[in-house]
């Protein structure tokens, strides 16, 4: 389960100056979801379903006050591991609980997930616009 | 014959937000057309005709209300395979049998096909506006 | 299914020499089969199953007396297109097919095949020694 | 000697919306001119001029009422073979002929030639302007 | 835990000859191993601790009588998800696993495994020796 | 400890004209700093602390007067290499200093980070506009 | 058609030791033969057919006494253009004819063809054996 | 020295029209300035001062109503081998001396330079303003 | 200074068979060493001398009864940063240095250093002789 | 001229051992020679002759009692740059004097032309035999 509550900032040392931050995260990993039912590892070699999803996570953003601090975004990120989870709701769902916390500027996640069935999927949503031009 | 009405939609979680959805399907394939006749697999050997078209398609989207069902997509593809059609015609044809189930804001279908007689094609079309920028 | 009566050879212009030919067909298209019954394309939209698989298949050979004619190996290519056969039974057969008509020194036939299950296979046979070192 | 009236042309399916078509043909040749006098094969060798030149050949459109036929287009970029031509009249030879018969909304030829005395040239010309951004 | 009780096999059609499969599993995650008690996903998020490890898992053989089934074969790789394991014992574990399941003439494993402390792990292990050259 | 005072200029030679300089320094070098103490050398291999961090860092500027003389950044850049500082203060820091003493209309420093901990991180910040469109 | 003529050789400035040459000529053009008749570049337009052929050629070889002149090489390549030849007999006719001329330790020509019906060629002849190694 | 005596033009064959043309040349090489002495062929070796320099040169341009003539652009660009320049000072003497000779629409000279002290620089100067877009 | 009293070991898990293990280090970095003198982070800056070198080093090896811990060998690698040596020692040094602690039945040691003065240099060593082939 | 003097060497640290070093210098560049006559930097840009050649030159050895200093091999190879050599002679030359100075086990030097008229050239001499193996 996404666990929001481990992500921790720290203040930004350069918050007069509008300048982005890009980290790249190739390692995100959750399961697909099975009909609503929650799975669990137990599940995952019983059922033959629950298949594991992969993706690089892309999250770039113009920080405030605050920036994330890294090892807890890692953290955050590896608490998605035995999650069902949809794409466009993974995507979505970091971009809000980054911006609840981080409170950034301007703030995009873009989902780039392996193939599956045949076809490769690039989610990306933002919130707030850049000024940092 | 491609079938539409295999295409499938789920409500799109994050409806009130606007953001980008690309899918690429690099196994895209459908048979030249022969003269306005339909061919089929029979045909194919003996008259030495229909020849095999290959394409990765890419569809890019920001979904309005709907997104489209991932196995549903992947199975409309496939209903092109035996199926003669030019470039021109498969890629609009995808884009507005798409655009009628998923009623996206703005949709992109990008046709990128293998060389023919030493010419490589890459047909885009498009409908709507972007207003996620 | 599969037509080795349509390959055609034609003399080796310089049969007296050991020399290699490789041919690469990025093209190459079947379906997996469905449980021993055979998959046509009607079934294959309905049953979702009987799903495509791709490959390039690379043909590598010492000619003896005959060389393959490059059109009349597309075309048995082609014929296994809606064929539903399993890897490693398609680069075997495409093997035995292509050394009893073409009768060379040495033949491999390496099948590429797409990521299917997150898993890629890569299936290599081969007929005879080389002499032509 | 370039041969525009190989050109043919087929209906656009699609004439009510702008798409853009971009063909990319990576096996253009032509010769080098030799001081205004016609060069062909026979002095190629005697007179050690008129050297090939060798480029990919870039041809896009947003098309109005009709669409250039593929085999068609080979053809007549097949007869600049032997013709002795410069860089910049080839590209601008190749955009007159191709809009003088396919009257597109807009279209864009880019000649990508090889190196030639150490130095590689990238020819664009366009007429129209696009609207279908 | 490892469940190599997952794999099936099905009878090779060319168990005659002597031929090649290579499978590659760019997908395959386990956990690094925290001083021997056994963690799980609770404690992963908790502890700060057992890091998921990736790599691209290679699987070489020739074949005897038996082929190993692509389907079991990614269920037995997930079955290392939630595993604490070091890289040697993964990769000779797989290949102790599947030569006993699969009673190859020859297989080698090849894990392949991300970027860790700014150091870069291959570990190759085999059993058999060639005997297709 | 950074030492801007290393930093040396020379007059621009074609002040009268905007114009942009890009360089690119693959070898960026600094400590990862623990918990606001100041780490050397020494303390590197004792405390298992203080990791190096490396980065490439693109120094990007339309010069007004000045120049920025090579040798000196390379030195200016050296005098990271023991110094335990954080991605976001480096970046902004290296722009500062510059910024004092080359006095540019516009001026980016991109430091792109090798990944740590599965991250891979690029931090961009500028001073001024471009004017030089 | 060919010239071998045209080919000259210098006399090797290293004759005592065995060393290798690889020359890499990626500009090879010739025609498909049509039907034994010699094509044109008449024909080619009226007929669509004796269709352009593109290959890299690849020659390697220790020389003996003499090395090939490249000017030469050049110019004895050019004077495949406007042949009608099939790729093996090309690949062997350079072979033969340069051995003729320059007398080497050994050679190998390699052909490196375009795709052609969605099939790429490639042709390895060689004379002698190595004895530099 | 550079001897912008050597570039020739011939006039623009398609004058009425903005097109754009780009010329790369990877084989650009000076050498770096000693102190403002002059620095020539017998010092480089005896004093290992005044290393050579080695570019990628781009020179992109609208013509007005001339085109500049490649052998006398490549002859031009040979005449900086023993000169001792500054690679700002060389990017906007070369795009001042074509720009008096060739009397472009817009020019912009791109000088790629290779790594030095493992900093790589790339300088970038332009005179006019596209109207071509 | 190097300091191999960081190496540690762990028992080989698969001592009866023989396997390989790849290690790539890409974030190795020493001083070029100052005419003998030991060069510290001080003299670093002031000197101008003792330059930063940097390399990617690859460790191979098969173990005997024991396998290097990834976390010491980390360390160890780290313990070259402010060390002055030449590239052969360093490489040397590293393979004596593991050798020594690991007792391997083969290792090699690739130091793949950075361009300087434009020349890239790669050294390689190895002690023992392979077995497991 | 080249200058084989220049070259300096210093003693093997690791004499007992076979090791080996392989150095890539991707500036050389000499002039093309000119019917035997002397060409300089005059002449060259007045006869529109001696064109300059470009190649990357490797220099791989196992070094016996002594190594080849980088700073002196730099020079060495920087003496080619206004001489007139052809290319098997400018390798084989350097080999020469390189074996001459450094007295290796082994020794190989490959010379990767720029392509010239459409053709690359890379030429490969070496002396001794490996023992390393």
């Amino acid at each position: 389960m996404p666990r929001p509550e481990i992500l921790e900032t720290f203040p930004n040392p350069y918050a007069g100056r509008d300048y982005e931050i890009r980290m790249q995260c190739p390692e995100f990993t959750s399961l697909c979801p099975l009909g609503g039912v929650e799975s669990d590892a137990e599940e995952l070699a019983q059922l033959q379903g629950g298949a594991p999803d992969f993706a690089t996570m892309h999250i770039n953003y113009v920080p405030g006050e605050k920036c994330v601090e890294l090892k807890s975004l890692k953290l955050y990120l590896w608490s998605f591991r035995n999650d069902g989870i949809f794409y466009e709701r993974a995507v979505n769902r970091i971009l809000d609980d980054l911006v609840a916390v981080v409170e950034p500027r301007w703030m995009e996640v873009v989902g780039d997930f392996n193939i599956r069935g045949g076809i490769k999927s690039v989610i990306t949503a933002h919130v707030g616009a850049r000024t940092d031009g």
